[in-house]
């Protein structure tokens, strides 16, 4: 998915909220704003959003020296969803479709991502009327159809926090399925996405084989994953990818790949069909 | 009231707005984006936001040579506030305190403003419970009180749509006390505000003395001011200025000004010590 206009704005809004992250001063938070602003006059409009949202970050980094400026918080967001784990799972367990509700619960999850504009305040307000969440865009029927027939599962997902909710659906699956799960996570800091240390933080590494994409995208850009990472996309009889920095990404690939995360601007909600706010899980068309 | 670095994701979304209501095609709306972006490279950050709102809409103008973008959405408001004026002038005779009423439906007008983000739809649910609205930051007793010993008013206006509930309030206003007042409008077509045409359209002129302010400033910039607005101006007794770019460009003068406002952004609100969706009338703490 390219970037469009509307992009714009929401890029500089990103890279001051990132800035502020980071603890620049005015000085630095002008000093982003102004590269931020100087690369998109160059940039191609071939390029993904998280293309430019790697860029934004890494720009924050170097002018504020903060290597992770999404460290606290992604710490605070695995510590606050752990505590909510049992409760969650007992949910899970009492509902009359318990793989829809773990499906439901792990798209919900997806709200908890520090690159788009926020609408909520704090994680116990996401996870308030889970299970009557409109499921107009939730194709959960395919889903289920797919995981019959498959051998492997490659789960990429996207942010700190949510990484629970991934944890908790792949250990319904691990117990209900056949499946052999890997979990992707980053292969650097970027944002508050999930990196092989919120996969130890939150016990993923202890019930499935984690492997990195090999990059500091918020998102999977082929070009630049590494070799394993690749075999292991490549070679997954399913691909699941959370979030919206997965589906930017991979939403013109033709792998047989699920996406299932939250519309959270105006541009994914017209490219699915929906509105902002829906939770969509859908089949990549083009496979 | 300087810019802040906030304000720049904003000059970018407003860059993009009124380029696609101008008509510009993907190409001219790059080109816009990035002349706003190379100005905002350069520009002090003393300049006030009108000042760069100006700068936008000029920037619009030229690359796509439309010079009134704004001139339908203007025309469509004014006609759909005319058609709701009889039945909100009932509401204000109707009303226990006609006055506050009045004063409170020419604050709730200023939503009607194409330059901010937008909350609303329509122009009739911005109306709704406007008698019950929040009234924290609506101070109509210093206002009552300075209207008792002055003799002239120069009545600031914002936007089209929103100058019929002027209109209103000013005739209460005629009606009620022995000011002379004089309503004054840009001195040429800038985003949705008002100019001469409105005030003639919407019958402002036939109620009092019309004046422009001499520039296309989406507030009142004083240095660029006619010098039939400026005699006016500061001969005044009071001044009731509508608005947000006029509460941008007028909140450190000292004059006797009132501001009567909606707070459209974060950072309006944190300048006035509330929130955003709150409407205001203060007076000018420095005069």
């Amino acid at each position: 998915m390219k970037i469009s206009m509307d992009c714009y704005p929401c890029f500089l809004r990103q890279g001051l909220e990132a800035s502020r992250i980071a603890g620049a001063d005015e000085k630095m938070q002008e000093r982003i704003l102004h590269s931020i602003m100087s690369a998109l006059m160059k940039v191609s409009r071939d390029e993904t959003p998280p293309h430019i949202g790697r860029l934004i970050q890494s720009t924050v980094r170097e002018v504020t020296g903060n290597a992770d400026p999404y460290k606290e918080i992604k710490k605070f967001h695995n510590e606050q969803m752990l505590k909510m784990e049992a409760d969650l799972v007992r949910l899970i367990n009492e509902s009359a479709s318990p793989l829809v509700t773990a499906l439901k619960l792990a798209g919900t999850g997806n709200l908890i991502d520090m690159g788009p504009e926020r609408q909520w305040k704090n994680i116990a307000e996401i996870f308030e009327d889970v299970t009557t969440k409109n499921a107009d865009y939730f194709d959960h029927s395919s889903f289920e159809s797919f995981l019959k027939n498959a051998g492997t599962l490659l789960y990429i997902g996207d942010n700190a926090g949510e990484i629970v909710l991934d944890k908790i659906l792949i250990c319904f699956l691990i117990e209900n399925t056949a499946l052999d799960i890997i979990y992707a996570v980053r292969g650097n800091p970027i944002i508050n996405d999930v990196t092989v240390e919120d996969a130890e933080f939150v016990g993923m590494t202890d019930i499935v084989r984690v492997i990195n994409t090999g990059a500091d995208f918020p998102g999977v850009d082929l070009n630049s994953c590494s070799v394993e990472f690749l075999d292991n996309y490549y070679g997954a009889d399913m691909i699941l990818a959370k979030g919206q920095g997965n589906y930017e990404s991979l939403s013109d690939e033709s792998e047989n790949i699920f996406f299932l995360l939250q519309a959270k601007c105006s541009l994914i909600a017209r490219k699915l069909g929906c509105n902002v706010g829906d939770m969509i899980l859908r089949k990549q068309p083009r496979a």
